[in-house]
Order: C-alpha cells, then structure tokens, then sequence
C-alpha cells in the first residue's frame, strides 16, 4: 500500500462510524464521526457512503474494520481464527479495491473454547499491544454492548470471551419492567460497587436485579438504581472475565468511561488495571497493518 | 363470609385474569379466563370488570388475589411481612365491598435478606400446603416471569426470593441480537439440558447466550437454540434458588409445562421434585382463606 501521501482508517460499527485521514508522516490529520453505522446503510448505499468519507477527508487509500465487514455490511470478510496476529490480519484482508479500499477481517475461536467472534477490536487489540501499552502476553478487557474478555500470547489473540453485558443494560433500561427506575447513566460511587460486591461474592444477578422493583414497591429505592443494577452486571461479568487468567495486570481498552467502571470493579476483584484510550490503539493498529502490507 | 351459597375466586394478573364460581359444598361449578390483565382494564374500569365476571359466573360473595391489588390494581392492598401464613393474610385482606369483595395481600420481605415482594403465589402456596400438595416445612419453587423461591416453615412463607428469569427469556427473544434464533418454545430434550449443565457447572450466562450468535455467524447452529437458552436461564436461576435451602426434596408449583424444565434442570442438580398444578393449589388457597373468614 502506498503510504506517501498518507491513508484513511475507518471504525465502521453496527450504529456509527469514525474515520480519521494520517498523513505521509503518520500524524493525524483530520478526522469525523457520524451515526451511519452498518445498520443505517441503505442496500447498494456503501459505494457512496465510502466516497462521502474520501470527499471530506481526501482521495487517499483507505482501510477500514468492523461491522462494515460483516454479512450486514459492505463485503463480509471472512473471520481469521485464533491464535491471530498482525500478519494472519493483514494477510486476510478483503479488498473492495485492490490496494486501495480494503477491510480488516474479524476473529473466530471454535471448539472447545466455545464459538465466539469479534470485528474491530481485534486492530485495537494489536494497536495496543504494538505501542507498548498492553503487554504482548496478558489480559485484556474491552467493554461494550458485546464486552470481551481476550487472552494474548507473543502479540497475538489466543482465546477470547464475549458477554452480552452492554445489550443486557440496555434491554433492561428500555424494555424491562426496571424501565422506569434505570434511567441516566451509571456513575461510580456507593450505589456501583453495592452492586459489583454483590457480583463478585456470588450473588445472583436475576435476583438482585428484581430487588431494584421490590425496593421500589417497598418504599426503599436507593435513588441510584441505575448505577447499582450496572455495577451488578458489570460485576458479573468481571467475575467471569478473570477466571481466563489468573494474574497480572489487566488491559482495559475502549470507551474510558465504561473503562472507569471496569476498573474499579477490576479493582475490587483484587486485580490491578492499566486503561487505554480504543480510539487511540485503533489508529496504531491500523497503521501496523497498513505498514505490514 | 357466607358460604352457603357459594363464592367466587378470582386470580388477577398483570396480563390475564381467570375467574371461577365454586358451589356451596365447595366444588367447582364454572370458570372461565381471558386477557383482561390488570394491564388491559382502562381508568376507572375495575367495578364494571368486576360485574362483567358476576354477570358471567353469578351474584355471588368474590375473592381476589394477584396485582389486582397492587398499584397498578384496583384497589392497593398493602403487603403483609414474612413470615406470612393463612391467618395473617386473611386478617389482612382490603374489602371493596365488606364482606362481599375483597382483595388478599401480598407479601413482603425486608431487611438484611433482601427487598423481595410477590402477589398471588402467597394463595398457591397455603393451598399447595393445606391439600398436603406440599409439606408444611420445605422449599417451593414458582416458575414465571417472575420465578419466585419460597421458604416455608409451620405452614408460613418464612424467606423468598424471586429472579427475573421468564422476563429476560422474554427480553432475548423480543428485543436481542438473539431475537432471530430464539423463536418457538423451548422444549426437554439434549439442547435444554446442555443449557442447564453449562449454568449448573457455573457457566456463565452472559457469555453463554453470545455463543448463540457466534454459533450462528460461523454455521455452527444447533438448531434448538431456544430450548439451550432456557437451559442456560433456569439452570442458573436454580442454581441460585436451591442455596436457599440445602436439602430435601422441592415442590413446584405453577404452570405444568414450566415445571416440567425446572423438574429436569433441579433433578440435574441432584434434588428431587413434586410438581403442583398452581391453578387446582390457587382454589384450595382460596377456599381456605373464605373459610378462615
């Protein structure tokens, strides 16, 4: 891939997309995000829906990952297995235009393991670890409506875990009979780590999530059920999370918000956590991959 | 109250209500049900909803349970506190026309076991146990939306706690990124039972149900994936509820089909099971309480 002049790298989601323009030297440039996300794609509406993203940051090669690889995206580029690393990614990825405009492929783990998959954080996971801010072997935690859990080896992805916390939230926040006391957004403090203590010591997360309705009834709410429930959950998933390795640090990598919850329930596990920004370690990985071809 | 000419007990939910005339010896003469939840009355409506059921089943003496008697009821009738037996709840029923309407309590947990609340299942239960359906001393488990888990003692609800399972079953299959694999019912049978041993061995159930898409998205489906997600919420829900009470041999008590899936997933856990059909339980509750009056 001509690097010369510089490229663009594209985040393409199932509900928004962000794309940033590096130029020849590697700096960032310029950059947008817009909620055109896989799913608001109209059929056959990809080609002009990449043009718009050249017309505003440049007639440059472009690479992209994510949902837009999917089969509800542009091209389904077929998933890599486990164990994946830069070159397997680089190898296998899909060209809508030859060297020009091409898609990053996800990772599969089959078989014992449990089927899995992921798209997208497979280049923040190897951006990462190439600049040095997760270790090449370790543990790293990206939260999100799909929250993974994935285990690397000698740079690369070796087994991963997903867990449906982030869509959980949202089910209950907008369809469950909690709807109207799970409102806003959780926060640290008291009513988080109420939550997250009870997770981690076993508790029953289908039970304590019905108390916020009996409190409610009771006369006994809380107040701040909504970071309560979230602290349950994520404390839950935490608890499972780290049965995939036993020691050490832990990579918390994506959104830095839902991170700091991560953290301290992380924290509370006995476990220590370094946070990395995901936007940050998408571009790097995208430039390893762009390097490597 | 005056039985001589008989009564008529009515079990009023929040999405259907079922009504029924039993005659002066206490047999069952009539009933009928419909969806005419407590949901679907309109402001104002529950005297004419409660004539329409005279009108159909006679001019008779009426009692009532289940959220009929909540806030979202016709009258509100408070709860009463564990531990709740046939005499506290009869004491405790709010008359809308004394001696000839009333409405029967439900029951509330409080402090350091933890805020729980149910209405209607209280009926079942002093039913199940006046009949000797149930012993007077053991552990009951109500399936549902709302699956409750009941401690009995001395004929009295000691201790419960309900998990949201049916109401997330619920969630998954209308609003999830599973919607689309989790159609129809689940049934016994190899993919059910896969679902309750991977909650039973303390599996995971937020990763579990991601595996369900992964399984999808790589061709590797097993086709009764909604029996295995019923597996893996009521193999977890039972794992939670059998804490409650280490030994002996569980009654449940509700809907027939429900109870068959909760049979086999606590007969994995190594515990034995009786099932009681709640509405016969309901009408024996009923009937007991009319004659406590």
């Amino acid at each position: 891939m001509n690097l010369r002049d510089g490229y663009i790298a594209v985040d393409w989601g199932t509900t928004n997309r962000r794309a940033y323009r590096i130029d020849g030297t590697g700096m960032l440039v310029n950059d947008f995000s817009d909620d055109l996300g896989v799913k608001a794609v109209p059929d056959g509406g990809f080609e002009a829906a990449v043009a718009e993203i050249r017309t505003k940051l440049g007639d440059l090669p472009m690479l992209m990952a994510g949902m837009v690889g999917s089969n509800r995206g542009w091209f389904e580029a077929p998933y890599i297995q486990c164990p994946a690393g830069i070159e397997a990614l680089t190898h296998a990825i899909l060209w809508a235009e030859p060297g020009r405009t091409g898609i990053v492929p996800g990772v599969s783990q089959r078989g014992a393991a449990g089927a899995d998959v992921m798209r997208g954080e497979e280049v923040q996971v190897i951006g990462a670890i190439a600049d040095g801010s997760a270790p090449p072997e370790g543990l790293i935690c990206h939260p999100g409506t799909h929250a993974k859990w994935i285990v690397t080896a000698d740079a690369r992805i070796t087994a991963f875990r997903t867990m449906m916390t982030g869509e959980m939230f949202a089910l209950l926040s907008e369809h469950s009979i909690l709807a109207e006391q799970l409102t806003g957004d959780a926060q640290p403090g008291a009513a988080f780590e109420a939550g997250v203590n009870e997770a981690l010591c076993g508790g029953d997360v289908l039970s304590g999530l019905f108390r916020i309705r009996a409190r409610y009834l009771l006369g006994e709410s809380k107040g701040d059920e909504v970071s309560y429930a979230s602290g349950l959950l994520i404390g839950s998933d935490v608890r499972a999370g780290l049965l995939l390795d036993g020691a050490g640090s832990i990579t918390l990598l994506g959104r830095l918000d839902l991170c700091e919850l991560y953290a301290i329930a992380i924290g509370k596990a006995g476990r220590e956590t370094r946070a990395v920004d995901g936007a940050a370690a998408f571009l790097t990985g995208i430039r390893c991959v762009a390097e490597t071809l």
